[in-house]
């Protein structure tokens, strides 16, 4: 047992360390990086798609997808509106690591890119423990889920940067009290800049777009 | 590398007999056993407490309440209807395992108990991997996860006895392709058997209900 920890805490520090090199490429690069985490069916992928079809021209945008299965379902949608999207499948692994985005980073061309958009696998638990090397992690909440996710998986509510709240077009068909969400966010991540919106009624998208394109660093 | 394989084939070997073991436990006892599974959100703890108060009042039932994080809002919730429950605290994994629950089981007395009702961590992963040596295993899929969770996460429904597909009465609001989404399924796990229903109306509680209760062993 001692034996496994050891390992595991190798692995880990591995990541952080290849996270560090990921992180060192981008600002090279002066491309902004940004890992989404959320459950399953949160809206991930529409929350990117909605998100490349707003962004002004001038930015040019390139996503990371992440599946735990060999589907390119996510991927194949997201190089429909003509960006460029590199695939990882986990084989089963339930997030990515920074082995794994460091491999996918390097088939982007980030010399021609503003923004990288990775798209972690659904899941709140595991991709909480291992950092990417983006700059902002970003957790899409959404209203189906309920409003006590903050209280049970209150690791990956630490770690935030930024918080999206998807599907706000169907608070008025479920219970979800807003207040009682947002005090245990606030007790995990004091201060989290949070973006209630909807990418079917467009509801919210100004603010999260206008906060995105004002955070790019400008392309050298 | 090599080791750490090793290591892990071990540890889910040592989960393989401990869930025989499970099994060999309930059917001593003659108590059912059911391992629910699903995203975090999907309405696990919402089935469970429907279900609980449309069993009739012969049928004894217990809980087990995996949680990854130390808080008791669903095992709260269970007591509150007056039906024993044991809550595993995984401390961060991100699924229950066989020793886990031998662990709980210790703790109600299956002796009184027609059903033990163990409702897994929220996640579509890596519970798929460990058998707890339940009868049968459960998903609940929601309406609003989106009609292609069967392509993305294909493991878990492929060990699946039972799907149930819960908040069909948001179906109106939701672009969810059954057809899709039931073809996905059929592929991975044909035959499979599906309750569609609602906690919130009620709808085909009635199917699943019927169900949970002729297959319930007679208790001795």
């Amino acid at each position: 047992m001692t034996q496994r920890v050891e390992i595991v805490r190798r692995i880990m520090d591995s990541n952080e360390r290849v996270a560090l090199e990921n992180r060192a490429l981008l600002d090279k690069k002066g491309t902004y990086g940004i890992n989404i985490m959320a459950s399953p069916g949160a809206g991930k992928t529409s929350v990117i798609m909605e998100t490349l079809r707003r962004l002004t021209p001038h930015i040019r945008a390139g996503v990371i997808e992440g599946d735990t299965a060999p589907v390119t379902i996510d991927s194949d949608k997201i190089a429909a509106l003509g960006f460029p999207v590199v695939q990882i499948n986990t084989g089963g692994d339930c997030h990515l690591d920074a082995v794994m985005v460091d491999l996918a980073l390097k088939k982007l061309d980030l010399d021609q890119l503003n923004l990288v958009i990775i798209e972690n696998v659904g899941n709140l638990i595991c991709p909480a423990a291992f950092e990417l090397g983006t700059h902002a992690n970003v957790l899409i909440a959404s209203i189906p889920e309920g409003d006590d996710k903050p209280y049970k998986y209150p690791n990956i509510y630490r770690g935030l940067d930024v918080l999206i709240i998807n599907k706000i077009d169907l608070l008025p068909y479920l219970d979800f009290r807003m207040d009682y969400f947002s005090q245990g966010v606030e007790m995990l991540n004091p201060g989290l800049k949070t973006f209630p919106l909807s990418c079917k009624t467009g509801e919210g998208f100004d603010a999260w777009i206008d906060w995105l394109t004002t955070t790019l660093p400008a392309k050298a």
